[in-house]
């Protein structure tokens, strides 16, 4: 049964006041916030089995090791991955991304192309930015149409032998929108060789992820928008791409011998794993999966879409109030704008008072900003631990700014 | 008034037992355990205010900024940086390192030359070799001798205007050994117009750090070898070089302007911050440096010197027992064999039943290895929480190893 006061209760910053009114959580986008079941299991973590992994041989690091090995087997299963040694720690969605923007670099030639969409966040824009600086290559960005939804016939003109790799989110940050993946994937091995970068960061929070099945060669998201904490993130990739990459990061761990001469690799996934990993993080990530295993993905979903579609019902209510790719299929954001106010801050500010906490501004996807001609947008983003009554209470308080603001 | 049973009641790991005998933890140049004041600040941060910093404007989004930005003003005083943004957050020494290796690529031609040390860990070797490769630049090692003193004439031929980097370690993670950074970066200015990169992993834990005397351009550490959490660290670069230098990862927070024709990169220290950074750690790195000035640094170094003066004592008392780098001038490491007994990790199997946790292998450190013609060492490090009875305890255990091992 899905009991959502008792998952509130597992959150202990959710009985915080702001301005002097219950703390309502509507950033879940920006960051997620964390049950106590994950909090807990980092400060045991450090209260009794501390220690560096695998380099050691003593009691304490064996434990470490074996325990950062269980949540490394938690995220295979969770994405249903074939190997655990496809699933890479990383400290976020970000590193992902710019590991592999990297590590491909050896296999980019000039006037090789690099496809992304116009939906994507700053950080699955930049690092191919870069890799085009570093290799000649060209950028082409799948357009989109005023509701937010990709024209997928521009993959019919463009794909061929030179596009190298397709990159692009499965859910938008800044709006929401679920991009059909597996139609541009299908699409994409179908007229090119090239490797396909999912950016999960926005899915794996609202829906079950099967790898497998999705068929990209990469996959990569944060644990701290998935009630993980911060500084954890997966960069899951297919064995045999994961093989022929040069590694990112060099240092300890990723080496199998090393002298001035001459440094040979590691094998995966620790090649990819450069230095003091991420430990009591990487476990309490396992943590997270446990939690939201627990509750069930589906009994997620179906909530999170529940409150999507009552925000939306309820926002519309109100006169002037524009939701960015209100008609694309969605999860988990309401992105809106009110007639006649230009500055979505200034919506922020007045929730702010109200204890609602959202986010305003351009959500790190100027690209989408520029398309709507508009310099940002209020968001409202949902978890599991949302309720109904936060829903009326956001769509009082934006009436309430819109009152004062016109 | 040092007070060592305080100190250690902070410390919730300490009461641990294992294999039936009190934790004698003696691996801290692997990672240090946490006092549970920085344990408390990292849950207090995710119960209370937890939140994504700088792109939001509500009331937690502003309190988890204002948190992490005085955490950087701890650590700029800390090292006494002249400037709060030369103080950029990363996971690790690993990382800094890797971050500076990219961003300099530009800057680095072929025929170039790079020095590091023979005392380097592979985090100070391999992103250099990876930079050479790029770049066609050639990499000089600065030899040592047989008690592991590096060899300073090297630098008096070697140094000259090809010099772009000169990279190297405080202190020896494998042998302790603090080396004359000083003198070097003196002859490096004296010689050339290399960027000096000090590797602090190993230095910060046991002495008073000051960047601005020491002239280094650039100053990394882990924050998880100095009590704080895992996946923390800090890469300090004077204003001036880091302004010259490229971005490493690209994404949100490290733009300022960001289209698919053209992106600008965002100031200091943000342009080397791309993603969500690892808020709670970030804090908690805090509390580890209240946690030390509380102690006082002097008290930390003198106690640990003592520790360090106590063990070589003791343990050279055992005929056939090795120290590597006996003569040289070290910190909060002893690194030894025992003659005949030619695996190191059979020592720390037997320590491991006696409830003592020691390192043994190759430290990431082959060459050093390499050097001395052995396979790898035991390395017994300590921390403000150590005792003499706890060196007791290790002298007695590696006596009985010797008996066992004979």
């Amino acid at each position: 049964m899905f009991d959502i006061q008792n998952i509130r209760s597992q959150f202990p910053i959710l009985t915080q006041t702001v301005n002097g009114k219950p703390l309502v959580y509507l950033d879940n986008g920006a960051t997620s916030q964390k049950p106590i079941s994950v909090i807990e299991s980092w400060e045991k973590y450090y209260s009794t089995i501390n220690a560096n992994v695998h380099r050691g041989i003593h009691t304490l690091s064996q434990l470490a090791t074996e325990e950062m090995e269980v949540s490394r087997r938690k995220v295979q299963k969770f994405l249903n991955a074939k190997n655990d040694f496809e699933v890479i720690f990383t400290k976020g969605t970000t590193e992902g991304i710019n590991l592999i923007a990297y590590a491909v670099t050896n296999l980019i030639k000039k006037d090789d192309e690099i496809i992304i969409s116009y939906l994507e966040h700053h950080s699955n824009i930049v690092p191919w930015q870069m890799l085009c600086e570093r290799t000649g290559a060209k950028l082409k960005v799948i357009p989109m149409d005023e509701n937010g939804i990709l024209q997928l016939d521009f993959l019919d003109q463009n794909l061929s032998e030179r596009t190298k790799i397709v990159s692009l989110n499965q859910v938008s940050n800044a709006l929401g929108v679920i991009n059909p993946i597996e139609e541009i994937i299908a699409k994409t091995r179908a007229n090119s060789n090239a490797m396909i970068v999912i950016d999960g960061a926005q899915s794996v929070p609202h829906f079950k992820i099967d790898v497998q099945k999705m068929d990209c060669d990469f996959f990569v998201f944060s644990g701290h928008k998935m009630y993980a904490p911060m500084g954890t993130g997966i960069l899951y990739g297919k064995e045999e791409i994961l093989r022929k990459l040069q590694p990112f990061h060099g240092g300890g761990e990723m080496i199998a011998t090393c002298s001035f001469e001459e440094t040979t690799y590691a094998d995966l996934p620790f090649k990819f794993e450069a230095g003091t990993p991420n430990v009591g993080g990487n476990i309490a990530l396992g943590a997270a999966i446990d939690f939201m295993e627990k509750i069930g993905q589906e009994n997620i979903q179906s909530h999170e879409n529940a409150l999507l579609d009552y925000a939306q019902k309820k926002l519309l209510e109100i006169d002037g109030l524009r939701i960015y790719g209100e008609k694309a299929n969605r999860t988990g954001v309401v992105s809106f704008n009110l007639e006649g106010i230009g500055i979505a801050s200034d919506v922020g500010m007045i929730l702010d008072k109200l204890g609602i906490a959202v986010r305003t501004g351009h959500h790190c996807t100027q690209p989408i900003m520029n398309f709507f001609n508009i310099a940002g947008t209020v968001r409202a983003s949902f978890a599991v631990y949302n309720t109904f009554e936060e829903i009326d209470i956001l769509t009082e308080g934006v009436k309430k700014a819109q009152r004062m603001l016109s």
